[in-house]
């Protein structure tokens, strides 16, 4: 533990820093860049800066050296084959939404903003497929089809504000990815210009493309392989019905187990999220749901389909819940009651900012069967480190999201539930789980990658990563750490659940 | 066209070759894999490597130098390693089915046989896992897990003879696709072995890995990036009710129409097949199904689920079909006679041994809503090439397989009939289609890559090869062409659906 508490105070400090002074570098690159491309897309004064300083993960701030903000792919190829020439590093940004500091700028680097890409480019109900520019909100391309009965299925909390190409480039889920899958799943080409300002076509739009799938490489890489231009997503047709189940538990290992049992009974839940008691309380007394606040742990059950199958779906999932132990089960009657069982899960982030000054969203995966042990073991944790933790989940998926409660103001308090976060990665890892669901390794999460993976594979990756950027210009030093970074960071490797030290097993 | 036909003869008859003598080369590898390996299982005899001198692709034959048949994973990364040390080339090859002359052996090479790998190692049914050895049948698989309610859902047609590592290096797909996805959809983790001989774990039981997802890299890579020693498989819950439509049509423009109809409206059929006139004719003369012989073209259309889902979706695709012009539907009443109605598209391959000697099937997917032109486009080059062919479709994919009939024995008709492939390969570019649905590019496809491929993209894959395997050792000259290659073969690139010269695009 003790080399995350030493690394992370200055990695804050960066934030804290004043801006670079307008140096050799930083006047060489805005020469360079203003060159090929119009002065006023070349920003540089410390507060045009400002607002890139930091995505979602705002404990990490930092000024880049410039930001640019190009509106055509040409630009974007200027943009980076004059870094690649001059050897400065690029961080490409969406919106910004990203919880694991994938968007955190480098104080001797280029911003590349795609801000500017956010045009709906074609629709083909046909094939059920759109084409978007990276700049394009998630939600967006739902609103624009949803008049021709379609939507686009992936759901991140933040799909109001998020665009598609930071959505490829974190592999985002949501809600729904139970049933219709990540970002990964629901994409069939994208355009990407490469660190040399080459332009590239990956996948295609049919069943299926020969060579290796690049398309999957890059989802999800965290822009470290090259910056999206261009996605064609898939459509889905909205489901003629959908309903909610709101389930309550006096119990949360019943609650975990009732998980494991709907899916083993073959349901396939459009949604299937979990909130513990002190979730459910903060969420209750912000958005008035309806939730038990008496009971240790709500299931939400979503079943969409036609009529027969959401009836048929529904009913086994009752049956399964009862054998579960259930307290209580109501199932909406229409929208409105299913919007409402929602409201709570979708207000359950902010509902945490009303109970305490600060939280830190963790976003682990682990095999369904282990939802009660790992849920138990957060709790003991949560004791030993003596901070309040809430926990809401993507529990069909494992994909656990528990929210540390702390207030940054008290001394050592930030650092406390860092190393607790720490301490919840590793207790996925035991559990034969990964460090992340969809929120990306960003700067967050990378001395856990040391845990996660041997030296092999991360060799392995590094390899992967010289083929498409052999001067590592963009987005350097975030998602896969250096061995020389694990080495310093003591890597504890833990393979298959098992730790490599007893001492370990239980930290 | 050149091309293709001056190459292929010579491809040809590397087959007829006589067997390499025990040269120096051979005597060495052989020392040095019997010096760390059981000398019973290093293969030399002419007699021993003959059953591995082709896969499903037979007009391709070449005796391997060595073949070696491992039973451990330790004995796996010998070869390999001595392999590497020694700059050998490598063959992997599970059950050696594949049609695109993937696990074709090389003279100077060793074959690597993976067949003791058959052991299902865990079946894990809270979590719908089991780990299975490359060697396992993919049907053994489904018939493994069968009494609990569970299969595996790809099912390639040679799912009772091809094996699961052979499915993942070829990202084989089958009828079930369209709504279960390929292997890459069905997979969650693999162990390879690199040339250097290493071991690694690649992706992971729970929802997403972070790091690179390498596990889709290697799905579909067809054996040119490492060797999978094991396979982790999603199981899914039977569906409790199936139903097959047989659904006729007296032209082939309204069969093709109204696949993309049920598309368009929703609806996602376990399996949506097309057959057309030759390869109803073909098949009812063989197997009896009681396909209608004086439609033009048939679909079987069918839908799983829970009962009332299945009703919902048959009135829904019976309704789309009848606006379509459907001129007679039968609904299965049993699983007898939806087996029955299956058996004809289970046997059109044979089906075409009895009315062809030679049949050469193609494989090339189409965005859906081309697929009458595209149809109509194979009837044209028939008649421009003078041979007969079949048409057997995943129509619901787009995915076609059209039978070319010929017959080997004619001077000039095997070359002619590549000829023919060929063209249908760029018929599916144009349409904005790819060269290869499920089976791979082999050697077979090979050329065809540098018409679907710009240079920039080659590169790009050329780069993401060298990151695993930079002595190009594991299964050269397959999958994906040298720039080389392409200019020699005069590399004609069609982009957007667009071939760069006019006069080609009609060929």
């Amino acid at each position: 533990m003790e080399e995350i508490m030493s690394e992370l105070p200055a990695a804050h400090a960066a934030g804290a820093g004043a801006p670079a002074p307008e140096n050799d570098a930083k006047a060489r690159m805005r020469a360079a860049l203003t060159a090929e491309l119009p002065e006023e897309i070349v920003l540089h004064a410390e507060e045009d800066l400002r607002p890139f300083e930091c995505d979602g993960l705002s404990a990490y701030r930092r000024l880049p050296m410039l930001a640019v903000l190009p509106s055509t792919i040409e630009q974007v190829q200027a943009v980076l084959r004059i870094c690649h020439a001059h050897d400065t590093p690029v961080v490409a940004r969406g919106a910004g939404t990203g919880l694991s500091g994938g968007a955190l700028p480098l104080e001797s680097g280029v911003l590349l903003s795609l801000a500017k890409f956010n045009r709906i480019l074609d629709i083909d109900t046909a094939n059920r497929r759109a084409t978007v520019q990276p700049g394009v909100r998630n939600l967006a391309i739902s609103q624009a089809v949803d008049h021709l009965g379609l939507y686009y299925a992936p759901d991140p909390s933040s799909q109001i504000a998020c665009s598609i190409g930071g959505n490829v480039a974190e592999n985002s889920g949501g809600v729904h990815c139970l049933k219709y899958g990540l970002t990964t799943n629901n994409i069939v080409q994208i355009e990407i210009v490469t660190i040399e300002g080459e332009r590239l076509t990956i996948g295609s739009p049919a069943l299926d493309s020969p060579g290796y799938d690049l398309l999957a490489l890059m989802t999800g890489s965290e822009g470290l392989l090259g910056v999206i231009v261009e996605v064609v997503v898939k459509l889905l047709p909205k489901p003629e019905l959908a309903q909610c189940a709101l389930i309550a538990f006096d119990d949360v290992r019943k609650a975990g187990n009732a998980v494991a049992e709907i899916i083993k009974a073959g349901i396939v839940p459009a949604g299937l999220e979990m909130l513990d008691h002190p979730a459910i309380l903060a969420t209750e007394e912000f958005v008035h749901a309806g939730y038990p606040t008496d009971a240790a742990a709500i299931l939400l059950c979503e079943i969409d389909g036609t009529e027969g199958e959401v009836a048929d779906d529904m009913a086994r999932v009752r049956e399964v819940v009862e054998a579960s132990g259930a307290t209580d089960i109501r199932i909406s009657r229409d929208d409105v009651e299913r919007a409402l069982f929602w409201a709570g899960r979708k207000a359950a982030f902010p509902a945490m900012g009303r109970i305490s000054p600060d939280y830190y969203c963790m976003d682990g995966t682990i095999p369904r069967r282990a939802l009660a042990d790992v849920l138990i073991g957060i709790g003991e944790l949560s004791e030993q480190y003596g901070q309040r933790v809430a926990n809401v989940f993507h529990a069909g998926d494992g994909n656990l999201h528990p929210l540390i409660l702390y207030d940054a103001n008290q001394p050592g308090e930030l650092e406390n539930t860092e190393a607790f976060g720490g301490a919840i990665c590793r207790l996925c890892l035991e559990y034969g789980g990964t460090i992340t669901g969809e929120h990306g390794v960003g700067v967050e999460k990378i001395d856990q990658m040391c845990v996660q993976f041997p030296s092999a594979e991360l060799t392995q990756f590094h390899a992967v990563k010289a083929a498409f950027d052999a001067k590592t210009l963009l987005n350097p030093d975030k998602a896969v750490p250096t061995l020389h970074r694990c080495a310093e960071f003591g890597a504890m490797h833990v393979h298959h659940g098992q730790l490599p030290h007893p001492e370990l097993e239980r930290l």
